[in-house]
């Protein structure tokens, strides 16, 4: 599917009703052919309990198709009107500090609650059943950003009994899980399922415990996902389903919460997140009103494995936002780079978030396509900029790439329970490495750890603590040479030292026993023998047996890297130049051509066209000898460029 | 009224009987002729239910009286004894938390407690009866610093309630509401007022909401306080009455709690306040012993405000405090450098806290003008020397000054609200600008937004985001020049954005549209262009549309300061130079003339009287030519002149 | 009793039967001959209420012995299985924010439950009935960790009514309470022994009030553990007893619980509160493998007091820990180097936690002797070599040092609740003079301000605000010097600033009226007038009024140390070197011989032996002409050297 559409989100029910055919009109003159809504409107659909109003929605659906604009229509779960909440008070999330968390804003409900189910699935059922077969609505999305506000996991009494349930259907008796928990240590052993409380006690509770928790408030979410997709899919069996996923979030496996949709997307805000970032200041300096270079692409890549090779941007950054402490203004045609960057790592759709900035409400800072005012916005001409460059293009399909990263949802959960040296997060490590991919001039594209892995070339696997034998097979079996970062193997899937200690499956692969970490505080950095000054590692490094010889060694003389059967192990947390050297190493073995990047510049190649897109500050020279379809040599900041690969 | 007084605060009830007389003298030979007695007394005036002990309080008013001394009496509400938190618990406060806030310090009530305020009025009507009509009894102190310790708000049932029935005062229906709200957004609808919340929720709530609870919680103490001012006034008809504010301090609206008083009072902690203040290492070290020179101005001119004219220090700092972080002594000869501060802006009387450091309890650590021991303190000769100094002057009235700044209060909760960049506060700009104001050797009256204009050559106007048309007219009926900051005009007075945005009233003065901010993190500078290094802005710069060619540049080409009618808009915070700089044009654009100060000298007139400070830690040469009545040129750090204007 | 025994922790529990045999030949190969068992297996010990299984634990303990180990028995006191806690939830300990502590790590119980007292009494006698009088159980432990975890004070409504009963006892009537505290101040009056609340209010309450709490519940550990160590005795009164205390702990009384024991022990982590010290990063970086040189040194000398001249190490850091922010690797040697520090300090024995790394639960990061997978981990080699050294030597008894340093725990509640600068604490003080000392060669006995100081040539009182004449007394009998630091006599026992001020009772050797303080932020500093830059006051200086012209003066003129008879006040918080100048200035009045020591040695007699270790980075060169018995000079960092003295 190589035909790439433009969007945005809208907001009929804001607006006065004369004002819907302007901006339909706007929209389609604009270039966008679709259009999300509905999502949070609940308190308009059913204003009063069983009491629908839909003729606004059905006339702000054929205003919009009127217009020649597509739809994605979003079931309005996330924000339950005021009557249910007073209805059903214990349908309300429960924070760990046992605080009731209100009503005033939303994603004021918990996965665990009964009654909320029920009632979603009752709006979500007549939504469907009304649009589910028009002609227009093209597409759905269940509810908004499962799991936003920290909303994943729930501490009421209905999600406990419902843990109490998970773990009886996981452990059959209560001895067994004794004896995966470990509960034996400090006498914390259960009598019986009911039990079990919630993972908050005088001091960190059973790692295995928080895993368990961890694990069962994920399937919280999919559950009711799943429900939801099923309801809508049953009166809308024509259109595809997706849900709108986020940014550096890993609260719920969103592999599995994936596999009940068509089309995974996600909501991409570079320039919010990279002022929550955890990285130095000088980079969040440099960065500040482009993004990370590397950013959105990880997620575009990540979210492209969600949705099984079927991913689109729901909501684009258009301008400010309103959520992080500094909300940065971002550089001139951004709207339009961040754009091409999601169209070259295949994206269907990318839909901005929002048309019209809204003067009232949580939001007033909240940039859109319009002004609140109904002017225009800086993202307009660059949306429409990329509209028309667009249409003058045959994009062809994403082809898989090279370089596969293996990323792991549980590996999230795994560093967030036992950090052991502060701040230490497999996320952070897994955008490292592909960073490093990328700064090679190397495509990624992200896998799940069940991922078949035929055809890749070089395997990173940055930090997958529960990695088991079945993904090694994989490895093995493709021929793919592997490079493995810290924490590998180190944990059975029950949270245990594995039995031999880490690199656990590992070791099949490579000699090692991984017998103790040595934790770093920030600014104590060990440099590499041998190497230059931004060659170190930091954070975190291992103590390694090994009767191979490492190949790299710090100047204190321990060993970071160390070969074997096709990969290869490195056992800290590396500075970026270093683990850029290592991943350039590491796919030069493997006979892939690697390409330095320039500061900020970065590639991606879909179909037969190579992109490159400039988030630096200075304008950057591209490879001699290529027919540009867009752009120019050097190439600009914040500029695009295009050629047939 | 231009007699000046001195005075103290004292606590009978903590010494001895026999000490009164010795006290009493001390305070008369010292030049004292002010007392305030009484506010924390209630245990020992009321000790059981409606057993009251007058005694002791008759015996130290004679004995006070009997000296010379003129009282302040304190209504003892702050402190109610523990006898009626028993018989009423629900009287205490709720956090935002949801925790009762208990009986064991001070203000452990809630304004919207109906029970507790029965008994205040109680309380404060037998102590109005037994001394209002009392000669010695000039003046009355209700309750004591409201809001201290985060108690404005109060997160009780009781504060709810009163809330729902304050939102139906204000908008009739709750579709009024719902529509002002803009609660469309997120189906955050009200089906009826007593479906209300409190302003906590899963994430942020309705700015809307946020700035009615905030406006609601103002008028809580404002009721509170004019019940208690009717109260005393009723049996006290011939004193005049007070309240004493404290300083930084915006929880609630000052101009509508001090129209209930005759005079203004406030607490002047300089060293406890610079301790806790967002401003830099480097000028907190510079100023730790002597205090920012513009922090106890800012607040003395604001509370001539607050007191329509008339404004005294109810608590001048000693010596060290005990509540700050780090807790400085003053330099040598502060208690008379921060006094004769407060007489040139026009005080009427100026009183420290407290006569005696108590040897028990939370305030130990709290300096007094008499030692625990009853030694003397540095203090002591301080204000030996002002009182030796002031009896030989004839001191004129305030006088008008010739530059106003808009002194807003629900500007303040409004960037509480939305700060959109970390930390940034509308009370800051407006102490940056007065700063500026007085680094240009300017005096300054700081106004309500209600206040009449006329005089003036100059208007700031530092932070106004709820700045409305009558405003606008009185200051072009005025005449004056006018200087506005960033955020200006940018929400109507529902919180919501100005149809044609921000700077919305200000439009019709100056032609712009303010379309985006962008929000800088801390040590993001943008030089101006043609500027020096210390000329930048910072924390925020607005994206603006004009016809007009703005005047200063920033560097990467943005527009910060744009000129319109008889004035400039300022887009940006500035650095302090900067803005200095841009204060000292409109000012002499208004025909004002401008003194530059050096490093932490200022001046201000009263009458025909121009006195000159030095906070700095160097001397400084004072104007050429004038006879100085008190002090020497240079001015040595820590020194006071007087001259002749 | 000058035999040194070595040993480990060690959970049969925890591992499967047939191991144990095994693991216990192990401990005798390696040189151990004490072994704690049994100290967290309640659940095990009686898995259902009143249903006890002994069987186990009867094996385990003829194993160890039958391998020649004799065995500390630990009560298991400190993990009450669920099944108590489901029984009786009132038990569990309640935060300071009123939110119940729950089941699901370990210490789940209040001090002041009497059903939680009542269950703890049982299974302690049960297990002191059955193993009290087994010839291989040497000694026994009670609980563990007492306090850990914030759990020394409790806030359910058990310990409120404890408290209140506490009060009682204490001041007899209500008004003798409230004339204690001072109640007066702010109507802080109570009308009955239950009236008093928790020590949480609407601000901070009465120090006298907070200082009543932190007695009582000191004085609750004390009656539980007096309570359990009698339970014990009756039925094992052939063994010694202990209980292992922590580092950096001052929440209750340690010489109070200590005087119930015959041995103190104490749990020694050098890195991990390295991690969490407040020390420069400079130091935390240098130290960051080996701990600070001084840290386990002081807490040897304060157990040895606690134990009144018995104490071991029950705990010792084998390798990474898995508690702190950042936890490292110890440098190689280090185990045996901490165990060489301990022994030089006097311990009886020195007891490795643990033996074997488990694969499960909470501590899974926790290093041991054996890793996971019971292969040899770096401790093995250290203890090893250690052990070996031992066996050849004669160690003598650690000899009463020259100079004392009083320690007292009711300082450090002062200064935790009336910090009044922020961070500042007694036990920093503490840390700062000990280090002092050592950096001068000294050996320093630590001792409670009720020891007997016969014999001291100097006395160090470095924070001691409740300082009382008979301590002075006992000082000048000794005809030692003594060195007092700031806030010296500063408050009473009953928390007031004393009659005359402070010093209080040292006024009566020195003629001083502290009328003040000074608190510096961090980062100022004042250089004392003809110093080097290392020489300077920070933090806390004190304003001192004295008929005795200063010794030390900082450039601003203000004095620093005043000499009084036979010693020194020091009113500053002093940087590290003019601490040390300070000390030696002092020792070397009083005749002792001091040597300086270079950065990371420290030396330590026992007996007729001199121990020197190098906790540095560098090879330091050891005194000329001493016949070294262990080690050699110059010696590396990470090494020991032994002499004859």
């Amino acid at each position: 599917m190589a035909h790439v559409r433009l969007g945005v989100c809208y907001y009929p029910e804001h607006w006065p009703r004369e004002r819907w055919a302007q901006d339909a009109a706007g929209m389609a003159a604009l270039g966008l052919s679709l259009v999300r809504i509905g999502e949070f409107a609940w308190s308009r659909l059913e204003p009063k309990p069983g009491r629908f109003d839909w003729a606004w929605l059905d006339d702000a659906v054929e205003t919009l198709a009127a217009a020649g604009l597509e739809i994605i229509m979003g079931t309005p779960t996330a924000c339950p009107p005021h009557w249910l909440v007073a209805r059903d008070p214990d349908m309300l999330p429960v924070g760990a500090d046992g605080q009731v968390r209100g009503f005033g804003s939303r994603r004021h409900y918990s996965f665990s609650s009964l009654g909320y189910r029920e009632a979603a699935r009752d709006i979500t059922a007549r939504m469907a059943e009304r649009y589910g077969k028009h002609a227009a609505v093209v597409g759905w999305q269940t509810d908004n950003e499962f799991g936003c506000h920290d909303t994943t996991e729930c501490f009421s009494s209905a999600a406990l009994t419902a843990f109490q349930t998970w773990c009886e259907a996981r452990y059959n008796t209560i001895d067994a899980l004794n004896a995966a928990w470990g509960n034996v240590f400090w006498s914390q052993e259960y009598e019986a399922f009911n039990a079990i409380g919630l993972p908050v006690a005088v001091t960190e509770t059973n790692p295995a415990h928080c895993m368990a928790w961890r694990r069962f408030s994920s399937d919280q979410v999919r559950d009711f996902s799943a429900d939801m997709a099923a309801t809508v899919r049953k009166h809308a069996p024509e259109a595809w389903l997706t849900h709108n996923f986020m940014g550096n979030f890993t609260d719920f496996d969103h592999f599995d919460v994936g596999a009940d949709y068509d089309v995974a997307s996600w909501d991409s805000y570079p320039l919010g997140f990279l002022d929550l970032a955890d990285l130095d200041d000088a980079m969040k300096a440099r960065y500040r009103r482009r993004g990370h270079p590397d950013w959105a692409a990880f997620h575009h890549d990540l979210y492209r494995a969600v949705g099984r090779g079927r991913f689109g941007v729901m909501e684009q950054q258009p301008g400010p936002v309103n959520w992080a402490p500094h909300n940065a203004q971002p550089a001139a045609g951004m709207a339009r780079l961040w754009g091409w960057e999601a169209i070259a790592h295949g994206a269907e759709f990318v839909s901005w978030f929002r048309w019209r900035q809204l003067h009232v409400a949580q939001e007033q800072f909240h940039a859109g396509v319009l002004h609140a005012d109904a002017t225009l916005a800086p993202a307009h001409g660059d949306i429409e900029r990329l509209a028309r460059e667009l249409a003058e293009l045959e994009l062809g399909d994403t082809r898989p790439a090279r370089v596969a990263l293996v990323f792991d949802y549980e590996a999230c959960w795994v560093t967030d329970i036992q950090p052991q040296s502060a701040g230490f997060a497999a996320l952070t490590l897994a955008l490292e490495w592909y960073s490093a991919a990328r700064l090679n001039g190397l495509d990624v594209d992200i896998v799940s750890p069940d991922a078949a892995l035929n055809g890749y070339g070089l395997v990173l696997l940055p930090c997958l603590p529960m990695l088991e034998h079945a993904l090694l097979d994989r490895i093995t079996a493709s021929g793919a040479r592997w490079l493995a970062g810290p924490r590998a193997g180190s944990r059975t899937n029950e949270f245990a030292i594995p039995d031999g200690l880490a690199p656990g499956a590992l070791r099949t692969l490579v000699d090692l026993r991984i017998t103790g970490v040595d934790a770093l505080r920030r600014g104590v950095h060990l440099g590499i023998d041998g190497g230059d000054d931004d060659d170190y590692v930091h954070h975190w490094i291992e103590a390694v047996e090994s009767s191979t010889e490492p190949g790299l060694v710090t100047r204190d003389g321990r060993g970071v890297t160390f070969d074997g059967d096709a990969g290869t192990y490195v056992a800290a947390r590396c500075s970026r130049p270093l683990i850029a050297r290592l991943v350039a190493e590491a796919a030069q073995a493997a006979g892939l051509e690697t390409r330095p990047m320039p500061a900020g510049l970065r590639t991606r190649r879909r179909g037969d066209h190579m992109f490159a897109v400039n988030y630096g500050n200075t304008a950057q020279r591209l490879p001699e000898g290529v027919r540009l379809l867009l752009g120019q040599s050097p190439l600009p900041p914040g500029e695009v460029a295009l050629w047939e690969a």
